[in-house]
C-alpha cells in the first residue's frame, strides 16, 4: 500500500487568515522532509511572502500526488468536489474538534504526516454523487457532491412536491420540505438530522431521506449505488437544489434532477489505526448516556 | 349552549371560482331560513350578480354572528387569523376531503347547518399565538397564528442558530433548519411532519419542535400556554419567520421573536357528535395497519 | 411559602450499604439543627447502632413533615409512590450524577438543606397516575405511578394488540411492542426513549406513546389529565403492565386497564434557584452539539 | 433464466385447515401441467385423502425443484429458514393481503404459476443471517433468520445493556429495550417499527437498530454483509434472542451472540413485472397522503 508523495498541495480554509501560521509551519516541515510544496491561489492570499509554488485547484491534477487540507469537514467537502475527479488523494487536518473527514489534529500533524509520507497509512474510497438538472431535455446545471444533494423548498414556498423514479421505475410522490440524496459520507451530516440512518462509508449505497414528509409513513430508503435516481419537481415554483450545503441552483417547475454515483471515488488517507467507530462515538457522544 | 345566529358571513377559498356555485346555493338556503347573509369582498368577486351585502373581513366584527368558511383547512387558518380577534365563531365546510378544521362536507352542509342554526352544536375554543418581532428594542412586525409560528432558514443559508428563552430563563441554543412553535391545532400540521406530538386541541399548551436539529438529543418540548417564548436568532443572516405557512417576515441577525398566547381564542362550532379522534383516525389512516 | 419541618424522614436507596455513612452524617446534622430524625425500617438495616426512631414508610403519614430521599431517581420514584398519598413533601439527594428528581448533591446537601429548613425552597407538584386492572368487572390489581404505566408484551409474545378509549370514546386500535402512559415527570424517562415529547412538569397533561407501533403514522398524543384512559388488551396472551419500571402485573386477554390522574399530587421541594431547563441541558447533553 | 420445475413442494400455513381447499386446487392444477406434487407432512394433516407424496421439509433437499408457500409473510419466513440451506427456490402465495414475500394472490395464482413454470419469472436472492450463541467458549444455540435477529429484554427486566463489536472492533455500549440485527428483507418488518430505514432487498448490507435506546443520539447503522457482529450482553439477567419473531432462546449474562451473513441465500421467484416499489407503496399507504 506504499505510495510515494513527492509533490504535496497544502490547502487551507478560505477567508481564514489564522490558517497561515500552522500552514506555513507544516510547509516548512514538509520541505525539510524533501517534499515539494504547492499552495493553492486562494490559500496563498493569506500567506504573504513565501517560497512555494502557487496553483489554482483546477490545475493541480497531474502535478501533486497528495493534498493536505487544513480546516473542518466543510472545507474538506469543498476541496474534494474539485480535486476528486483528478484522483488526488487527500488528508484532512482539523483546526479544532475531530471531524469525520479531518481526523488529524494540528497538534500532532507533523508526527502523523511523517508516518504517512513513509507509507504508513490506510486508503479509504468515498463515493461522490453526480447530478444533472434537465430542463426541456437539456442539461442546464451539473455538480458533484461528497455529502449529499438536497432538493429543498426555497424562499417563499412552504413545501415542495416531487416524484421519485429509480432506474426508470416510479417509486413515490411526496410533499415535504425537501429530499436528501446522501452518500455514506453524508449519512452523518444533514441526513442524520433529518432522521436518516448512519451508513458505513465502505458501502456502495445511496440513501434517500425525505425532510419533514407529509406522508407520515414515508421513511428513509437505502438503495444501490448503481441506481439512476430521478427527481421530478412539480407544482411548486420555488425550489432549490443544494450540493454539500455549499453550491446551489434554482429549479423550475418540471425540471428533473438525475443523480448517479460519479465513477471516480475520492481517496481519503488516514493514519494506521484510524477508526470510524471511534469517530462516531466521539462525535455522537455515545459514551455519555442519559 | 343555544345561540342565535341572525347574520352570517359566507367566505370562500380565494382565487377559486368553483366555490361560487355551492356558496350561492348555501346563501339561498340560509336566506330561506331567515338568516341575513353577508359575503366578504374577495369571495364576492367570483359571484357575479347576487343580492347579498358585501363587507371586507375586517369590517365584519359586530356585524355578523357566525362565519361559514368554505374551502380547506388552509382557508380556515387564513380567515381565523383575521376574524379571531373579533370573537366571531366559525364553521368550516370542506370542498373535498375531511379537514381538521373543516368538518362539514358540501354534500350534507344544509342539513348540518340547519341543525346548528337551531342551536344544536358544540363550541370548541382554539388558541391563537401572538408574535412580535423586536429589532433594536422596537416592534417591527406582528402577526397571529392559529397553527404555528416557524422560524426557518431562508434562501441561501443551510441552517440557522438560535437561543430559546422561556419566561426569561435560558433554555437552549440550537442549530437547525428551523423551530416550530405550535398550538394544539397546529400539532397535526407541520409540527407532526417534523416529529412533534399530537396535542389534544382542548389543552392549554404550546409545543416547541426543532426542525432537523444538529443536536440529536434535542426533542420536542411541550410547555404552558402562559409561557413567554423568546427566540433570539444569531449568526445567520438569512432567516424568515412564517405564520400558518402563509404570512412571512424576513429576520435580521439579533432580531428577537416573542411568542405568547393571544388572549382571545377562536371559537369553532361543530355539529353535535363531532369527534376529534374520528378525524385523527381518518386523516392519519390509523385504520389501515401495515 | 415557609413551612416548619420538625420531624424529617431519612430514606436511603435499599440494598445499598454505602448509603449508611452519608445518611448518618446527614442525620447528625439535622439533629444538631433541632430536627427530629426518623429512619425507615429498610434503610435502618444498613445503619447498625443509631439513636433514631425507625418506622416503615406506610406508618410515616401524620408523623413526618418532610422526607429526604438519598439515592437516584429510581429510589425517589419508589418512595414517592408510597409516600405520595400521605402528602409528605420530599427532597431528593443524588449520590452521583444529577437526577431529574434528585437535584441536591451529597457534597453540598447540608448547606442546601439548612436553607430549605429555614423556609428557602420552592414547591413543585408532580402528578401521579392511578391504574386499576379490571377482569370480569372486578378490580384485580391497583397501583400508582409517578413516571409511567407501561403495557408491554411479555415473555413469549412478539407484539400486543390493544384498543384505547378516552372518556368512553374509541381512539384507536394498535399493534405494537407496548404503550406508555406517561406523566410529565415520566416524559424524560422511558417515554423519551420511545419517541415521546418532553413535557414540562408543571402541566396537567398525560402522554400516550406507542412503543414500536406497526402503524407507522401512529404518534405520541398528549391529552388532558382529566382523561379516563382505558386500554383493552386483546388477542395476545402474554402481556404485562409495569409501573415506573418497578412493580408489574400479568394481564389476561380481555383485561382492561383504567388509568386516571391520582387526585393527590406529590410535592417535591427544591432549593431556591432550581432550574428544570438546566437539568434538561445537563442530562440531555444539549451543550455538546455534534 | 429458464429453469425446469419437475417436482414442486406445496406448503401451507400450519394449523390452518382453511388452506386445504386452495392447496388441493393448486395441486390438481400443477398435476395437470405435468408437475409432480409433494406436500410437507404438517400441511398434509389438513388434507385428508390425497394422492400426493408427503415429505418433511428437512427431507425435501435434492427432491423438489421449487417450493410454493401458501400463507402470509410469517409462513414464508418460517419455511425459508428451513429450506434456504437446501437451495430450493420459493414462491409465495398470500391468502389475503399482498405481502412483501408472498406476492401472488390466490385468485390469480394458476395464471401466474403457469407462466412461471414456463420459465417466465425473475429470481431474487435474499440474505439469511446465521447466529451462534457462545457461552463459556462453546456454542449453545444456533439459528438462521430471514428478517431479523432481536436481542430483547425478557420478562422481568426493564432494559438490557450490551456491547457491540464489529469485525473485532468495539463499536458502542448501549442500554435499551433491545437491538435488532436486520437483513434488507427484515427492513420493512420489526426494524421499521423501531425507526430503522427501508433497505432495498438487493443490497448486501445488515442494519443494526436499537429499540428505545437510552442514548438519544444512538441511531440505526447500516454495515457490510461481511461484518462479524458480536453482541455481548452484560449486567442484565433476563434477556432473550428471537429469530424472525418465531424461534427464541434465553441468554445468560456474559453470553455473546455472533451474527454473520449465512453463505447461501434464499431464492425467491416472482412473476415478470414484479415491483418492489409497488409493494412498498401498497403496504405503507404512500398513495394516501395526509
Amino acid at each position: 500500500m506504499e505510495r510515494s508523495f513527492k509533490t504535496v498541495a497544502l490547502i487551507g480554509k478560505y477567508k481564514n487568515p489564522g490558517i497561515a501560521e500552522p500552514l506555513l509551519r507544516l510547509a516548512g516541515f514538509l520541505t525539510d522532509m524533501g517534499v515539494i510544496v504547492v499552495v493553492d491561489n486562494l490559500t496563498a492570499e493569506h500567506l504573504k511572502v513565501h517560497p512555494y509554488r502557487v496553483l489554482p485547484l483546477e490545475k493541480m491534477g497531474g502535478v501533486v500526488d497528495l493534498a493536505i487540507v487544513m480546516g473542518g469537514d466543510g472545507t474538506m467537502l469543498n476541496i474534494a468536489r474539485v480535486l476528486g475527479p483528478f484522483r488526488i488523494p487527500m488528508v484532512g487536518v482539523n483546526k479544532g474538534r475531530l471531524g469525520f473527514l479531518t481526523d488529524l489534529s494540528i497538534d500532532s500533524m507533523q508526527q502523523s504526516l511523517a508516518a504517512m509520507l513513509n507509507g504508513d497509512y490506510v486508503t479509504e474510497k468515498r463515493m461522490l454523487l453526480a447530478t444533472a438538472v434537465m430542463r426541456n431535455r437539456e442539461i442546464v446545471f451539473k455538480s458533484l457532491a461528497l455529502n449529499e444533494v438536497v432538493v429543498h423548498r426555497s424562499n417563499v414556498s412552504s413545501m415542495i412536491e416531487f416524484d421519485i423514479r429509480i432506474n426508470g421505475e416510479y417509486v413515490y410522490t411526496q410533499r415535504a420540505d425537501g429530499l436528501i440524496v446522501s452518500t455514506p459520507t453524508g449519512s452523518t451530516a444533514y441526513s442524520l438530522s433529518a432522521g436518516g440512518p448512519i451508513v458505513h462509508p465502505s458501502l456502495d449505497v445511496i440513501t434517500l431521506v425525505p425532510v419533514c414528509p407529509h406522508t407520515l409513513s414515508n421513511r428513509p430508503i437505502v438503495v444501490s449505488d448503481q441506481s439512476v435516481i430521478e427527481i421530478l419537481v412539480h407544482r411548486t415554483e420555488d425550489v432549490r437544489v443544494r450540493f454539500d450545503s455549499h453550491t446551489f441552483f434554482d429549479l423550475h417547475v418540471d425540471d428533473t434532477l438525475t443523480v448517479i454515483r460519479y465513477p471516480e471515488p475520492v481517496s481519503l488517507l488516514h493514519p494506521v489505526g484510524h477508526s470510524y467507530y471511534y469517530t462516531l462515538r466521539e462525535k455522537l457522544l455515545w459514551n455519555k448516556p442519559l
